[in-house]
């Protein structure tokens, strides 16, 4: 099994909470090879937490152990689950997290993770990504079977993120995130577009005509607005050399629609 | 010996001065295995590093080598020392940092980093993460005896942070650092509350009287403020999925206050 | 050959970015020892992404895969190189990131990243980072031939930055760079001020007279504002203990004049 961990959460650059969860995982496994997904969640946001796994998990060699820790519901009821789907492990409070990763890949075993033996002796009620998101991975890393951390649960937790509405002659989408560049990226697909099925059409975002669908910045001149099937597979709306969000005055929610005009 | 080297600094995440110190250390130890505690420390806020050392380093591993580069004084008189302390090495400048750290394992050995032969051939007067602490723990990692490094000095230099007034009637603690949520750390360590000996008290932050002092976020209301003994171990004012500081407008010196009413 | 590979790019802390590109390498050479440069360069700024790149590259390990990526030409007719250039290699854009880098190292190849056997299967236009760059470091790492990557280029793409204006009477420098500390780097070398050979002389910043020109931030009182060769190299202005950028009122571009008084 791969020794390589992926730390995300929302604990940001400030604090040492991130350090702190790689000295527990070096301390039970020295081997273990951490990498960042990213630490710049916006706080409790489980459904952009979601997003950014779902956009990264693919690029990872299989085995690899994905930590996730955005956590609202810390020291309450909620779960904590280590998770077998498709070729790696996920361990994260059973809150949502892992809802758009199992919509690409199979699940083939929830457990909820329970064993003292595989956290810290003194586990805190505010902290588990310390006292028990860190170990699971480490131990997990270190060779131990996952059906070990725990009891087997049935089901994960899901979210029911917001779907654009497609009808013949429309779609609604909705903006869902701005990278750091102010992009703003849609709940579309590139695959349910396409299915939608023509080339003629007019857009608009947040009442601005957008008159390119292109497949690089680069297709219209700078400054211009433009839409395009980014990297992460979904709609997003770019202003060439610019920042769509400040420039067309864009918010979270706002509708991105598509009329059909064959 | 661990070969795990810990950084933390104001460094930031803009420029590339935290990079540099890792090419310095691997250039002189490929095999360092390089952690990042934090890089986020308010700039020359000597005091807020010294609590986040504090809290970090009892989770690595022994051995581990953690360098501090907090120091408003390069290029002065302060000494740069490398310690030995517990079962861990620390590097820093001489300026308080350990001052925390100290307080929880018993150093064993202090020196001056002043060998040549273990610092950069140009040792500047601006940079001495890169010029000098770098290579120290590079040294350390690689096996180099930390009586090499330069000559014993008899004491580290000390903070004096605040402490809360503790009388029979009473006790005044201070707010003394916000985290990313906004949760507000104060200087009563949970040790200190217990040997006071009452669970009748009223607690009041900033004119807001806090009802709740509890073990969990979740074990109150949503937007409502409680008060816990966190994962860092000092008592902390926050309020369940939402920002203490903000909302309870609270600042850094504010007084928390236990009035005794058994 | 070395296995070390650093990054640096314009991506932030908060996007999945450089987890990503982390993600792709380890996949492709799970050895491989990845180390970030920073990725807080203000968004597609070349300039300062080029200056990052001279300072940290020369304390890296020889043989050591520098990878940048600030972009802003994405998906347009811009190459993407790998250059090797003294003891190291760097994977870039063809847009100017080298520019720097290449005036303190020759360069002895340059090739066009063009080879499908080292790209991601689906290349995208718009993350290039993920789908060419990373590959081709993890590619370089894991022993491949730099040859291999694509065909031989001539040259490289190089900006042409602000340089100071140097006269018998005077000099007028230029500010390029604030760093986290609000210290701010102008584009005058140390070399070319030892060259024009005076130490009689008055320096002012933006009306301001600076009356020391020191080799240590603590030469000065607290809150008195400084010159200095700072570790980059380059003449810095600074305020000791405090933030020159706010309070001397400094922005990009103000000139940095040295008036000759033999």
């Amino acid at each position: 099994m791969s020794a390589l961990i992926t730390l995300l959460s929302d604990f940001g650059a400030v604090d040492p909470f991130v350090g702190i969860m790689k000295g527990v995982i070096k301390r039970i496994y020295p081997a273990a090879d951490i990498v960042d997904i990213t630490h710049g969640i916006e706080p409790q946001n489980v459904t952009v937490a979601a997003m950014a796994w779902q956009t990264a998990v693919p690029y990872f060699p299989p085995g690899t152990i994905h930590v996730a820790v955005v956590d609202p519901g810390v020291g309450t009821s909620r779960l904590q689950i280590a998770v077998q789907a498709g070729d790696a492990f996920f361990v994260c409070p059973d809150n949502g997290l892992l809802t758009l990763v199992a919509r690409d890949r199979a699940i083939t075993k929830i457990v909820s993770i329970e064993n003292p033996a595989y956290r810290l002796t003194r586990t805190s009620r505010t902290f588990h990504g310390r006292d028990i998101f860190a170990p699971a991975a480490a131990h997990l890393a270190a060779g131990v079977d996952i059906a070990e951390l725990g009891p087997a649960v049935d089901d994960i937790v899901r979210l029911t993120p917001t779907e654009p509405a497609i009808r013949r002659d429309f779609i609604i989408a909705h903006i869902v995130y701005f990278d750091t560049f102010g992009n703003a990226y849609s709940d579309l697909t590139e695959s349910r577009f396409v299915e939608w099925g023509t080339a003629k059409f007019e857009l608009t975002v947040n009442g601005t005509v957008v008159d390119h669908l292109v497949e690089a910045y680069g297709d219209v001149e700078r400054g211009r607005p433009l839409a395009i099937f980014g990297s992460h597979g979904r709609l997003e709306i770019a202003v060439r050399n610019g920042n769509a969000r400040t420039s067309l005055n864009l918010s979270l929610g706002d509708e991105v629609r598509f009329d059909r005009i064959d």
